[in-house]
């Protein structure tokens, strides 16, 4: 069952703030990379490329979890645990840009690689944990 | 087989940067927090208290992974995957107020509750990543 982000928390995820992203391994053991994040108001959004560990960890098994701290006060913060509800390449060269916009600054997407394929991960948030005021 | 962290990077552990510490549920699920972290010179080292969430996980699985980013350079950071090798009570005390002068530059951990019996996390890196310069 999908939870709301709380309110007084939900600014974290419009902010420029690097998420924790967390996937399982083939193993089940867990890997954790710092990510881009976006909120679409239901959905955690992360964006990937096809072929990549992450990418071949959640088609694998879509169970996931993000942690991300106010960098002005790293007291506050969020945990969420959830499942990535949908695996889309549509719009996914918009959503790097859109990204790129709210962490770089920048139109483009600079760091795309030939051929890379891009692809968002749209992460229902079953379990969220919000700390701080 | 454990790893060492590399010599560039070593000095992330040793700076009062919240790494994001990630155990995994009963049901083999993902779940970060961000935590205080310390690095004896072969073991990350993470500090809870007993009978918390983090602290079933890891007796359960051993399984852990960590990450954490350079705070003045988001593109310089650490991912470690390893496996909890020691939970002990022994100093226990000490390395929760070595961690507390180390994040908020005081003697005694301030956040103690009443009954609250510490325990400390030996973790074995596995596999380590890291980016950046």
């Amino acid at each position: 069952m999908a939870q709301a982000i709380p309110e007084s928390h939900v600014g974290l995820l419009k902010k420029p703030i690097f998420a924790h992203f967390v996937t399982l391994m083939k193993d089940g053991s867990p890997q954790s990379t710092p990510v881009w994040v976006e909120y679409d108001g239901k959905h955690v959004i992360v964006n990937s490329a096809v072929g990549r560990l992450k990418d071949k960890n959640v088609r694998r098994d879509p169970r996931v979890a993000l942690s991300l701290t106010d960098p002005e006060n790293n007291y506050r913060y969020l945990e969420i645990r959830g499942r990535v509800v949908e695996i889309t390449q549509e719009g996914a060269d918009d959503m790097i840009n859109a990204l790129a916009k709210k962490y770089l600054g920048k139109d483009v997407y600079p760091f795309r690689q030939p051929g890379e394929q891009r692809v968002t991960y749209k992460i229902s948030p079953d379990k969220v944990v919000a700390y701080g005021a």
